[in-house]
């Protein structure tokens, strides 16, 4: 039986069509793009086309405003670091609690060992960021304002239009990590004044190791790579043409798919999450559920370990993450249900499914049909449960 | 007819067989490396096997000496920034006058920004290093000595075991930059105190946007790029795990084909080199004839554009470099021409021939039937070229 995969958050599958886009870049176009003969050419026209597409899926009003890096960490590490670079006349940095370790981790080795001043906006318990503190830390002495647009592990979605006027009003710089977002819900920068967002190939159907900066026409910017002078001095290192090529195509088709990604793909994820909820107790949904991605439901079986989750489901071949994919290798609780104030019992049972427009109804039916039992077994098993279950009627 | 490519130091064709192996792992085993499930493991599997490849191919002693990254820029600029910050009692950095942009733009950055002492090392008129001058320079103040294993436009080999016993007996750190190196001559790094080397897969036939620092074990190191634990903390970013796989399977047949390259591709090299001389008065092979890459051959054609000679060459279909690939785009002299003072009128005609495996005996022909036309049109328009021509016997 075909394995169901539910962990589109953490990583998509290349579409196929993709794929043929970057096969002749690999032996047929192969120049470096740099070169001026006809092998570069074909090349640099190759990511002309790429970026353009890129562009149109942000809205971005300048192709010249995309900066290809090789994924959604470089596009983060590079806009905190250039936006403290060009402006040394400030030293705060304004996050939140639940970004992703790329800014979270950066930001803090920052305060350690440069002396930025870091100020972290809490959230809610529905993940919901706290906005009087958020406009109390942004101020003149921010250099940076770093909210992502849709947290990774919960789906919640943050309200950038109006976190980013706060942060222009006090000129600071505004940027978003838009790795989970793009393509998922609807971006258009020429409205929102963002300065700078990140982006990621491989979490919308593109190859892994390509992303983007976008940074906004007239706003400085350091380079992060040193060396030749690609990407107009911004970013050095021979250009992943068949990643950037693939890129290209992958946010040309996550334009053409939008709908589909907010309805079809919403509606199977509220199908999914309702069963669940219908079929298994003492199940609770975290995050915001007016404001979140159309593909993701993190959902809390209370005394369940999410690991021993996982590992039976995956036996039964459905894949699913239980917390931020980046941190699951290391089994550490996640940072963001712990920003949420989940208790422990049901962090340590949160499992995140992440569906794409490769999920199909089959799908979830799987997952409705193998879970409950998954989860009855694990408690039968829990001294815990037995101590905490509700007394049958 | 088929385009002949002769530019394989700015990049190589990606080997059929490498693409194949890579193309399972985007619609496939398309997972994050980083995740619990079957999706995930095969995707650390493909990994796995990689990282041994890059390993075998250097002769490295353990695996996790491999880190894997988005190509050389970065794991030179890597290299520089991690050896200053392991060690803050050192503040001098020792590099050559000829070593690719990833470091002499990085390291010439730090120099003027962070009160970093930057020496270096000047080079004769055949490209060798000034062996006196490197000694002299390495002290007990260096923090990294960084000398690439072979010049990217002239192929002249540098001699590697004696610089690094050298930075070894001050306590220095030693990285070379192995990009064009790897998979053209023999590389072991049991034998050869190196404590860091810079790896690029698509200069072996391998993709682009990966390549790879080795450090040995027990030296410091500092990520670059900060986020999730990937790479054992050393290097933050979902894995491009389609590239890497490709790397190393590019890494496993370029040691494969280390004979043929040293062997067939040098003696085509040869054929054309000495071809040209036959056919073409007034020309110049660069680099030290004893001690160069069996792949590369620079020759500056006197009284002649380089640019315009690349155009005309690209007519008929023939790709070569008037300099660093990296470079050409920003159409200035080249750095090493200058540091190995050519005189302007042989430098500004200097054309780079790179063959590799691929190159064919009727690609040569087609170059030495193509070229010598070519130059004597060019030079039969040129002033210069009329005050100096040698007089007809």
């Amino acid at each position: 039986m075909q394995p169901v995969y539910l962990d589109n958050n953490a990583t998509t599958r290349t579409d196929p069509e993709v794929v043929s886009t970057m096969l002749p870049y690999f032996d047929v176009h192969f120049g470096n793009a740099s070169s001026s003969h006809r092998f570069g050419s074909a090349a640099a026209e190759g990511m002309r086309l790429a970026r353009r597409q890129v562009q149109a899926l942000l809205g971005a009003a300048q192709e010249q405003e995309i900066i290809f890096t090789s994924g959604g960490t470089e596009a983060n590490n590079m806009a905190l670091l250039s936006a403290l670079e060009t402006q040394p006349d400030r030293d705060e940095i304004v996050i939140t609690a639940v970004e992703h370790p790329a800014i979270l981790a950066l930001a803090t080795h920052l305060a350690k060992t440069r002396g930025v001043t870091l100020r972290v906006v809490e959230v809610d318990s529905c993940g919901r960021l706290d906005l009087d503190q958020f406009d109390e830390y942004v101020g003149s002495r921010t250099a940076l304002v770093s909210v992502m647009w849709a947290n990774n592990e919960t789906g919640t979605l943050f309200p950038i239009p109006r976190l980013a006027e706060r942060a222009r009003a006090f000129g600071a710089l505004f940027h978003t990590d838009a790795v989970q977002a793009a393509g998922r819900v609807p971006i258009d920068l020429k409205s929102v004044p963002v300065d700078m967002l990140s982006l990621s190939s491989h979490k919308l159907h593109g190859p892994k190791g390509v992303g983007a900066l976008y940074v906004r026409k007239g706003v400085a910017v350091r380079p992060l790579l040193r060396g030749g002078r690609q990407e107009r001095g911004r970013r050095a290192g021979t250009e992943n043409v068949p990643g950037i090529v693939g890129f290209g195509s992958a946010a040309a088709l996550a334009a053409r798919y939008l709908e589909v990604e907010q309805g079809w793909v919403g509606a199977l994820r509220d199908q999914l999450e309702q069963g669940l909820m219908q079929r298994i107790g003492q199940a609770h949904v975290l995050g915001d559920a007016q404001h979140r991605l159309p593909n993701t439901s993190c959902i809390a079986f209370d005394y369940v370990d999410g690991d021993a989750l996982l590992l039976l489901l995956d036996r039964v071949g459905i894949a699913v993450s239980s917390g931020a994919a980046c941190a699951s290798g290391a089994m550490e609780p996640s940072h963001v249900l712990h920003a949420m104030r989940v208790p422990a019992n049901a962090a340590r049972g949160a499992l995140r499914f992440s569906l794409s427009r490769d999920t199909t109804t089959p799908d979830i039916y799987r997952v409705l049909e193998e879970l409950p039992p998954i989860v009855a077994r694990l408690r039968a098993n829990s001294p815990l449960w037995r101590d905490h279950a509700p007394v049958p009627a």
